[in-house]
């Protein structure tokens, strides 16, 4: 089954917004054996939104279209479809009373603008939305299937969970199979990567295929397999002889997060982590935390933006600040060792640089960040990367880094 | 000008990354007068591509192309270009001179496939890339210009900085205008801040038009217009008769995020900010000093996941641990007031509450989310919200609820 996602807005047309329901949309139809063959961003506007039917029925037996059901005056996704289809709209009571008893709830009385929402083309079926006040409506034509959902990211979630998930399941059950197997490195760069497996890429069997996907500190090895279900066999059978040529880089399989494995690792093992950070000013402990259940392991961190806070909560001394100021090697072994004290933990990993875009001296440039790794009982190791003049890349670059090394540490 | 852009790579279409790349490239042309018409994403598939080109050639004068020239075999973007044009390629001596002089720098060699990436299509005028080892390329074709760009965001943005922005400028400057004033708000809703200027909304100017934006805690009220350059002063006035009609909701203008307002108003008054983080784990510190210069305004913070750490850094009573809980109305006033204390700070922030997906009670569901608002010499705020069971959605409305509330405090 072939599938064309269309998001209907300026927004994203004007870069206001990244779109982020096409990506959600197209893991879960890959999940289900439905190939995703084009993402299309149009313009609220009703030519353009026919046109993009046009085309998407042309090609697509699916099509799952996000965007512009809102209340406003902006909002034209619904009365486009129903031109589309010269289908005129009534008002549809169900979608009423579901507004009002929302709206009853928070003591409200429904706008002349929600009005508007509950009128409906006559050829829709109606998905109801639990989350908002815009349903989502089926069309069938010809055998093809289009989905309208508003584009809020979780209103979108739940139509599809709820109406349509089962029936694309229904639909491609006995049909070929896509079946992905991606290796997850870190530490070495995707060329490099791909030379060292090239006896294993060279001739790869029938149906199945290779992809990198760099990012920063880290690539994913992509393994893709078209077929029949013996498929599935042929990529796990790359896929185990990539990952043995460059098992040193490997640490997790199918897009675990560096976090996720910091955590597998850290669980594994019994051991806790305290975190101390400067320039990337608590991104570290948000990636650790966004993971459920990173509690049993991770203690907290300290977020010692100023000179002030390494010295009173982390214990770095005002000597070593002075002489050797607060992005050096000295500085971040007091902080790491520091962190790993007032925690009581098994690892205390801290970091501290210049995230830009000023602040460099000729010693110590935009792009300096120095890292130090403390474990209970034995030596801190510190080490420093040069990075960018772009500060958010810093931030995420060095956040990498010090996730990558934790895991290094562990595995 | 019309743009078409054109993403390429599979990990779009099954959703293994976000394309952020398109969102960039529209703001930068939108700057440049450019209409950003369509959006797309097609596989690494030579027909695809080779059809996209001639659809995309069909209706716009600039096409920007993005993926597919890295050095590995799935990387088919540039071979594709040639046939569609009907060119051979020839292998590029100044390519092949950067990369040697590149790899020499890290003394490394070059592998076979960096050679591959040397050979360029004999119509390509060639757009050196000092990020990366793929090159741009740029090609015309009935007036109609065709960039293309590696898909990674710092090389893309580079080449297009240094290679095509001006290119565009040259060619727009005397055309026609498209102007954005975005109002931005907080705490309150689309639907009624539509009613709230539905008076200015009713009958809008020539050539306006208005988009509402919601986020999180947030919306964006977008007035756009098209037309030649009068079109400004009609955007400007409607902008302003809506800022007038919802003052109490707006923060600033024109994207200004919630972090840079809270920065501003901080440096406006020469306050000092400190946080105290549990749920949010590091994002609010993280936001904050994701703004360059927060140092001046921001002390640090403490990410105290564990009760020993709310206890031992931030001076939280182990009575209220325990007979509140950590998340609870008493323990968060003590959190704002021990890193508001710790910090010696103007305001300090504390967050505390289940984002889960577990370890919600009856009585506190998961989703219960209590803030502390302490500010030096007054009485310390404290209020709870109720989010969802959403772990990612939990932390980061906690975080956006955080700055909307600072930014109330010292609007």
């Amino acid at each position: 089954m072939k599938c064309t996602i269309i998001t209907v807005g300026d927004e994203i047309l004007i870069g206001q917004i990244v779109d982020t329901n096409s990506a959600w949309m197209a893991v879960e139809l890959n999940k289900l054996g439905v190939d995703v063959i084009e993402i299309l961003s149009i313009s609220d506007n009703g030519d353009a939104i026919k046109e993009a039917l046009e085309r998407a029925f042309s090609q697509a037996e699916l099509i799952l279209m996000t965007g512009g059901l809102g209340p406003t005056k902006d909002d034209i996704t619904k009365k486009s479809i129903a031109e589309y289809f010269g289908e005129s709209m009534s008002f549809h009571e169900d979608t009423h009373r579901r507004l009002e008893a929302i709206f009853a709830k928070f003591n409200r009385t429904l706008a002349p603008a929600h009005l508007e929402q509950c009128n409906m083309p006559n050829n829709a079926v109606i998905l109801t939305n639990d989350m908002g006040t815009a349903p989502g409506m089926l069309f069938t034509k010809e055998g093809s299937i289009l989905v309208s959902m508003p584009g809020v990211p979780h209103e979108m979630k739940y139509i599809f969970t709820k109406h349509i998930a089962h029936l694309i399941f229904e639909k491609t059950k006995d049909s070929h199979t896509i079946f992905h197997k991606t290796i997850m490195t870190f530490g070495q760069g995707e060329t490099f990567l791909a030379d060292m497996i090239n006896e294993v890429t060279e001739e790869l069997p029938e149906g199945v295929s290779i992809a990198y996907l760099p990012s920063l500190g880290f690539v994913r090895v992509r393994v893709t397999g078209k077929g029949d279900v013996s498929v599935i066999k042929r990529v796990s059978f790359v896929a185990e002889q990539i990952a043995e040529k460059i098992s040193q880089y490997v640490y997790g399989y199918d897009d675990e997060k560096p976090e996720e494995c910091v955590k597998r690792l850290f669980t594994d093992r019994g051991f806790t982590l305290a975190t101390a950070e400067s320039c990337t000013g608590g991104l570290l402990g948000h990636r650790i935390t966004s993971v459920p259940g990173s509690s049993y392991y991770y203690s907290g961190g300290v977020v010692s933006y100023s000179n002030d806070m390494k010295m009173k909560v982390l214990g770095v001394r005002a000597e070593t600040l002075q002489q050797f100021g607060a992005v050096s090697n000295e500085t971040v072994k007091e902080m790491a060792e520091g962190v790993l004290k007032l925690n009581n933990a098994d690892v205390g990993i801290s970091i501290s640089g210049i995230a830009g875009p000023d602040g460099g001296t000729p010693e110590k440039p935009v792009g300096t960040i120095w890292f130090g790794l403390a474990k209970k009982d034995e030596e801190t190791q510190t080490f420093k990367i040069s990075a960018t003049k772009n500060r958010l890349k810093n931030i995420e670059y060095a956040t990498n880094i010090a996730l990558g090394r934790l895991i290094k540490l562990l595995k």
